[in-house]
């Protein structure tokens, strides 16, 4: 098999340690991957790139077209752009796929049946990044919805859900009162489900969509929304499925694809060898699945949730019902 | 004791049937109320109102300054605004009030530790209902939040902990990605938590704080939020509670307050003597507390407890863990 070029951010915080632990599992599970390697966050945010990336960064990945990313850090004031939020742009990625699963009885959850996707938008909405201050006491931020965009979110979470076997889409918006924007958002669901007659296909109003999820997730399968409600629905999925730190995401592009864990780099647990690379993993098999890889996806898959049942987990899953505690990187090693 | 003046409307869907219910208990618990009736809502919509309330409705609440409100239903297209919302932006109501308290185990929830007090600001943010359409294929919303309506939000939170005995007030925002907008909601909440250092203050971005809510709500106390995230996150909170069938709601302005409960007028059950009136009578509790009646209040509420603890239930909370099923009225005639 020949190797394919992939495009990797060590990242900040805990980032480093655990995307060693990840490429070690990758590699132990046989991933044909040539790695080049790039410089992004903290440290280039203080040399004074206030993008937080370095040019020669962007031409590795519109070269790899593939990203695997690990957490950064954003440094506090300073004015500094997110990276997430750039990326996401400039690359123009904009779905963000978020998978929430239980592993339950190996993970302790009190929604054991729950599996569910979370496709956010991921260039519009309140993230356009407008804002500014209109008198000394006001300040105003401008929320876009498209209809390309929209569109296209739309078509990837039916696409998503034909490849993936999945029953049912389900769309979550305000538009009892953001009549124009979430309206139009709506408006195009319910237009491109039409195209989807295999695909259930139905609409919540978010604030009781939500409360419905976070009380009965089973009542779901796949879920698109506008990138804000995504952005906070995915972590509350993503923490009552088992913890945030579970959790892995693609951001796809008509291009370039960015897999990555679904939480941040927790620079205070950095270089103790205490870290959970479970998320970045996950993030990892996303990636194999996507450069055609799926056998070793596969592999590195049962071996993680063989992890798991053995009751090896890092201290922040360990749990009563779990025999043994583990450290990060040791941990993967036997898997 | 002298009568107190308030204004009721008993709204569409299950609205009358829950309001009866809810002013007859009230009466049978001794409250000292001289009801004002006012219409509004559906009726008043199809009349060609798009305000959904009349001008002699406006009149009776300012006089009487207190408002019972029924939940209504809004006619579906057509460009009829949200009266929840006209009410509140008329009435200056700066401050909605839910709290979100689990009665384990005789109503069954996940978190039976949970006493979460939500203080959503309730005039800013995305409900100003500023949008346009920018060309045909892109629309975009206004979200607005100003110095004086968050420092008037934040104090309320600060003096409402202080009122009532509580330890902490947590703030949640998105001020990562929003550094303007949610960036002064921020600011601002700090600078007033200095006002009171007899209280506990915290701060956490919206997504894994809406996240630590869902999984743990006994981490929270009170917690104030701008209008969108205090929509979504009160459902959530209120759900799993209990359900959102069992909070009320306090609309709080400098003269005139409403109360109400936080579910909508549910049209399809109405008419059937199936429908809760704990929310609208939580809210009312809240009212009687408002107007000086708080021994009323207390009587009633520990009414209401007692149903519940002798396994009293309207079909939606109805468990195994129960040992009646009864419907809305002739339940709450036993209190
Ligand atoms: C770090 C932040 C910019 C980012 C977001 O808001 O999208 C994060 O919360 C996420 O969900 O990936
Ligand atoms: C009905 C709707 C306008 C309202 C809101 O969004 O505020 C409701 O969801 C609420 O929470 O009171």
């Amino acid at each position: 098999m020949n190797k394919t070029p992939i495009t990797v951010a060590y990242g900040d915080g805990i980032g480093p340690e655990i995307m060693q632990a990840t490429l070690d599992i990758l590699t132990a599970g046989g991933a044909q991957l040539d790695i080049e390697t790039i410089e992004i966050g903290e440290k280039v945010y203080l040399s004074g790139n206030s993008a937080g990336i370095a040019p020669e960064a962007w031409e590795s990945l519109r070269r790899t077209k593939v990203f695997l990313k690990a957490p950064i850090t954003t440094p506090q004031g300073g004015g500094f752009k997110s990276l997430n939020v750039t990326t996401r742009k400039v690359l123009g990625l904009y779905a963000n796929v978020r998978p929430c699963v239980a592993y339950a009885p190996f993970v302790s959850t009190k929604h054991p049946k729950m599996d569910v996707v979370i496709v956010r938008e991921n260039e519009e909405d309140l993230y356009a990044g407008i804002e500014h201050q209109q008198t000394p006491e006001v300040v105003q931020c401008l929320k876009l919805i498209s209809r390309p965009g929209t569109e296209k979110i739309v078509r990837y979470a039916f696409e998503y859900a034909r490849a993936y076997g999945r029953k049912k889409v389900t769309c979550f918006t305000k538009d009892n009162i953001m009549k124009q924007t979430d309206g139009l958002f709506h408006k195009v669901f319910d237009e491109v489900a039409k195209e989807y007659p295999d695909i259930e296909n139905e609409h919540w109003i978010v604030d009781i969509g939500a409360a419905k999820l976070a009380d009965t997730p089973e009542a779901f399968d796949v879920i698109v929304m506008p990138n804000l409600y995504g952005d906070i629905l995915s972590d509350v999925a993503a923490q009552i499925a088992g913890s945030v730190g579970l959790a892995g995401s693609s951001n796809i592009g008509q291009e370039v694809a960015m897999f990555e864990a679904i939480h941040g780099s927790a620079p205070r647990r950095a270089g103790q060898n205490l870290a959970n690379p479970s998320g970045l993993l996950l993030g990892s098999i996303m990636m194999l699945v996507h450069i055609g890889q799926s056998e070793v996806a596969e592999r590195v898959h049962n071996a993680w949730l063989k992890t798991l049942e053995d009751g090896i987990h890092t201290y922040d899953i360990y749990d009563e019902a779990v025999s043994t505690e583990k450290v990060g990187t040791k941990e993967f090693a036997q898997a």
